[in-house]
């Protein structure tokens, strides 16, 4: 299943010729939707809470009518004794049940806490530049964001830390293709066909929304709000909710109708679900007779490159090909922000592999890994992640095969590299009725955040689907050979059905018969050679005339003839990890954000604990005070971070060291270098606050070594005087 | 003006209010389009060509009347004789217009030369997969092309160091912005209405041309190929050439009937030209309602964020923006390879600078720069550009400001360091006429290719006209401030139209009067004042009325009010250097290719000197032969390369050495570690052929030392022990 592809899921049975489509790529519990997981508290408190409310009413009746027959004083009162104590009952498992509900559900407690965290994150993002929303002063566009100066130091950090670790390491071949995409590569792919959200329309407005997030919200808000449902609805809901990714239009249109959903905005009745393409399209050339779109993954562009990086590549398998670039994608309605975006990047690496032999030469370097793996076992029986050792898992054959396995491992050191936290990183197999029917295993990075866990890296084996779509459309074989070191006999099935004599007993239908004998399989074949040998007559089912035909001896001649072959032809296997760069980065920002109070206690100071590697700028360099001597050691530092290729800024602002390292916490800039002689500075560590004082002219390298990761800050730490913070005021 | 923005100039009443789009960015000889050049002796001889015809004519007749007046035959044979004596003349004349024509023209001898020589480059790229034409199994799109493994590697260099020369060492704000764009930006920009090219269609077959395309074709074709027309003619072709960039549509299509151009595929009669907007176009969001294109640069992105940037940078100017990304142009019929091409690589600075100060701290690190500059003067009296020192280019005005200067000389070293021919880069000045009326000076950075001179980046002083477009549009003040160290007293007029008078001497005319008083300029109102006062009363005409009123002294108070101002508010002003940088990268490969015989001499090997800077790999490891002792050695080095971050290909194919080197030599890999031993190996640099000994363990520091420019190639031949090349078969 392809990273980011599409929102909604095709019934089964439509997706036999295409690359499967992925609803929502953001799951809570993906628990839930395997089981119907309603919690055996939830159902016996729904249940006795109904009881309760008939209880109640009953009461209340019963009262009503002892007051309407003038009852003895002593029963009235007794009876509304017994209604009190039923209410304050009612009341209690009222209470307990929207305790238990909050605490599973995704807008209780938990998640309120969720969304303050991730406030506190989007304001210093937005604050400090990470990311803007696109055309702001224009009021933006649903979809679309900028990255500011920090956001794009982060970005370019992450690919080229990206480009070292898969391209360089692995040798890849990379490529960078257009954007713009003529339909036929696309009609190709089946992304002109398939690659649709379902959309309802508001009837009156016009407005569109994406039909499942209609659904979806509609069952949550239920299951979430109203005490009122019975135990039975409830369930039917949490169903729903399990399944819906598989609905088709009519059953997605009849559970809309059954609930009598209504545009959120106004009201009004909406219509019925019909697939919207999620290409932005455009023509191309000014004629306006050739359609294109942009890109939705970059994918494509290395299939079609196939045969020129194979023979550039010395035709060996395997191979891997690599693209990073920008993808494009008309979503219905874009929320979670960075999340679900109309445009994003993209790192692609198509690894290409003969389907016999998926062995992996450096899966030993990886085979020790463990980390948290989502099995599909595990998520059908209702057990979470565990830790699993990534070669036991391959030996075991819960993964695939060793390749499928490496890349597993290389994503998990890359992701961990960057500074995700691996409690919340975890590998989720997909379920059977994730997969598309020609992929062979697949498995997502999925990162958890406060919108829950994320599916950020897509990996999959995808066998020999793509090529084979390309090979039937372009007319040009996109096949890889093994050369034999010695030719091999074969023996070889050959059906000639004789035509003359196929002419004269069945005339026009001459042509079905011989299609159909030609197309039958060795074992029926053989049967129909060893039958006309016995009998000279066989009944043969031709299925495109729908009758059986009766076939005689010299009708056709069924033999098996050895041929030396001299090499194997074969269409390559595909295993294609795809990483969202932007959810990754959105991620890491969630990870690395944390608070602390201030030294003076009085607010809470924002703090992005990047690593080194990614964070926007390696070292602030803050002359204490404004006089020439600390400028001038000030450029003398700069000078040598630039030469030895550290990105820093100079803070020269008046304002006390302790804002400016708040200043600079927020940024996530890891390393400040305080000038206040001109002979040596203070070096401080963000997340350590930890100062040692160190020689002007070892400044720069100091920083340089520990930024590069050549030595640890507690390498610095032993090496250095400490440096009493009493000079900064934080 | 803007690199790239569009190829037909508006004629130039229409670009008062439009960021100027530029025709074909590519010229031979920016002479011809100033002073119609007429070589003297191309005149002459047409002229005597013409006459020597006539003569010829003139004595072919004598002959035929001699012959039908049966004349003596001596007499007969001498009028013959003199008719073959002047054939002969007129014949000696043709040739050596043909001559004085190629040698001036473009498609003459040197202009085969250089497409035999773009045929080698293009050749090598293709082979080795530098770029391949996009969607090649499909049979291609025109204009769109991919980049393969060691294009990508090249073009991720170029970038980096980009970003290290101009992002980094000046702490510019880098952003990121999606591609897709909302129309409101760039009907602000000028995009919407003004970004065309004029069009015709074949008005049989519907297949369009670009306009300007056919006319220049023919008057070159007519010029080149034709003798016979007269110098009159060759005249007026010469001056259609040198001015139709500024033809409009009318007077093109003019011409072209004039000329009788018709398709050239079909011979079809064309259609009038129009304009054809070149950005493509779509939609964003399902409802089809909000128009987008692909951004036609990325500047806007930056435009539109100044307010954001401008408070980051602690609304403190100067300062700039940068942005990398995709760009998009959907060219009539794209031709000119990999320089017109339907998206690219744009990197752009925007330099916000106060307009009353444009002065640059740095110019001085550049000032003493001599380069190739071609001032607009010299182009106008028709000289050639010639070298001359930056610092007193700024000096003496020719450049208009130091900010601009101090870009210019960046960009020359950029492109230097890259690997470009100092000797084929010019900086062009922009002529009065391709200029906006907005800008304040542009110059641009010529690369000599064989397909000319080409525009690969823009270096303009664009004043205040972009921001101010989307302040406009946008309502959102796009403005800085400078707040005045104490306040300062200004002189403000200030006209008080007093409404009562005026309404009852003018009733409904009352409003107009009022405010074309107020309408009035600083000398205009002071009159005005005088006069009230010496006369009571003034003659003022009113043009919204058509007609004089009479303002007496009651009717309106004129004064000159002292007022305290803190700070002044103005519109920055933006300094943009604009780089295409596949264009840049393709000068590039033109720049660095070269051949040499092989050792055999009997085959010309390619090779590209690409500085390491540039190469797409550095260094290829080969084993001399399959040994396991060699193949450890191998696996040590690539092990150590890659630590110190040195990309590499090990090559263990069994081909000679010889041959790997070739190969090698053609990616423009400039070091070769032979590994012989497993302990010593041989460093071979690319373009002295040069080898050294060097031990195992040093072999990675070497080249990675002499890759990053720590050491140079000479360093390493003084340091290490010479080999014989006698082991390379080369």
């Amino acid at each position: 299943m392809r990273l980011f592809l599409s929102a909604f899921v095709f019934p089964r049975k439509q997706i036999f010729t295409l690359r499967r489509f992925q609803s929502s790529s953001i799951r809570h519990e993906p628990i839930s939707s395997i089981q119907i997981p309603m919690d055996g508290t939830e159902q016996s408190l729904r249940q006795s809470l109904s009881e309760k409310s008939s209880s109640v009413e009953a009461q209340g009746n019963a009262v009503r009518a002892l007051k309407a027959a003038r009852a003895a004083k002593p029963d009235i009162d007794a009876a509304i004794d017994l209604l009190n104590k039923l209410k304050l009952e009612k009341s209690a498992v009222e209470k307990q049940l929207q305790l238990t509900i909050s605490s599973s559900s995704s807008s209780g407690n938990g998640s309120l806490n969720r969304e303050a965290f991730r406030q506190a994150v989007v304001n210093t993002l937005e604050r400090r530049l990470f990311y803007i929303p696109s055309f702001k002063i224009y009021r933006g566009v649903a979809g679309l964001f900028d990255y500011g100066p920090p956001g794009c130091a982060v970005k370019s950090n992450v690919l080229s830390f990206w480009r070292q670790h898969f391209i360089l390491e692995e040798n890849m071949l990379e490529v960078d293709c257009p954007c713009v995409t003529p339909e036929v590569v696309l009609k190709a792919s089946g992304h002109v066909d398939k690659f649709t959200d379902l959309m309802v329309k508001d009837e009156k407005t016009g407005t569109c929304y994406r039909a499942d997030h209609l659904l979806k919200d509609y069952c949550n808000e239920k299951l979430e709000k109203d005490l009122t449902i019975s135990a039975d609805t409830a369930a039917e809901l949490k169903e729903v909710l399990a399944v819906m990714e598989d609905y088709s239009p009519e059953e997605l249109g009849a559970r809309i109708r059954k609930y009598e959903i209504t545009a959120p905005d106004t009201k009004n009745p909406l219509s019925d679900p019909y697939p919207f393409n999620l290409m932005f399209q455009t023509s191309i050339g000014p004629s306006g007779l050739i359609p294109g779109y942009m890109r939705p993954e970059t994918a494509q562009g290395i299939f079609v490159n196939f045969k020129d990086l194979y023979y550039y590549n010395g035709r060996k398998l395997p191979f891997a090909a690599a693209q990073i670039g920008q993808a494009f994608r008309n979503e219905i309605s874009p929320r979670q922000g960075l999340l679900r975006v109309r445009e994003f990047t993209l790192a692609e690496i198509e690894h290409f592999v003969d389907p016999e032999n998926k062995s992996h030469p450096k899966f030993p370097d990886v085979a020790e890994l463990e980390f948290l793996m989502f099995p599909r076992e595990e998520q059908m029986s209702g057990q979470s992640a565990k830790k699993l050792c990534l070669g036991e898992a391959v030996a075991k054959g819960t993964v695939n095969n060793e390749t499928l396995g490496y890349f597993i491992g290389r994503v998990y050191l890359f992701l961990v590299r960057l500074g995700i936290d691996k409690g919340r990183l975890r590998f989720r197999q997909h379920l059977a009725n994730e997969m598309a029917h020609y992929a062979a295993d697949c498995w997502d990075a999925e990162i958890e955040s406060s919108y829950g866990w994320i599916e950020c890296v897509g990996i999959a084996d995808r066998s020999a689907y793509d090529l084979r779509a390309h090979s039937e459309k372009s007319g040009v074989d996109l096949v890889a050979e093994e050369k034999f070191s010695e030719p091999k006999i074969v023996e070889k099935l050959v059906i000639t059905p004789v035509k003359k004599e196929l002419g004269l007993a069945f005339k026009k239908d001459q042509k079905n018969v011989s299609e159909s004998l030609e197309a039958m399989n060795e074992q029926e074949a053989m049967e129909m050679k060893a039958t006309l040998e016995s009998n000279g007559e066989v009944e043969f089912y031709v299925c495109t005339l729908g009758k059986k035909v009766s076939i005689k001896k010299n009708m056709v001649s069924i033999s098996k003839e050895k041929k030396k072959e001299h090499q194997r032809v074969f269409t390559p296997s595909v295993i294609e990890p795809s990483f969202g760069i932007g959810r990754i980065i959105y991620c890491l920002y969630e990870h690395c954000f944390s608070t602390r109070p201030s030294k003076a206690g009085d607010e809470q100071l924002n703090v992005f604990r990047f690593p080194p590697l990614v964070a926007p700028i390696k070292c602030t360099v803050f002359p204490l005070v404004q006089n020439q001597q600390f400028e001038e050691a000030t450029k003398v530092i700069s000078k040598e971070l630039t030469s030895v290729g550290i990105s820093h800024k100079i803070d020269i602002t008046g304002t006390s060291i302790g804002k400016r390292y708040a200043r600079t916490d927020e940024l996530g800039v890891p390393f400040a270098i305080t000038v206040d002689s001109d002979t040596s500075v203070t070096i401080r560590e963000r997340d350590s606050k930890d100062q040692v004082r160190v020689s002007l002219k070892e400044a720069a390298s100091v920083v340089s070594s520990v930024a590069e990761g050549k030595m640890t800050w507690q390498d610095v730490w032993a090496s250095f005087p400490h440096h009493s913070s009493a000079t900064a005021d934080e």
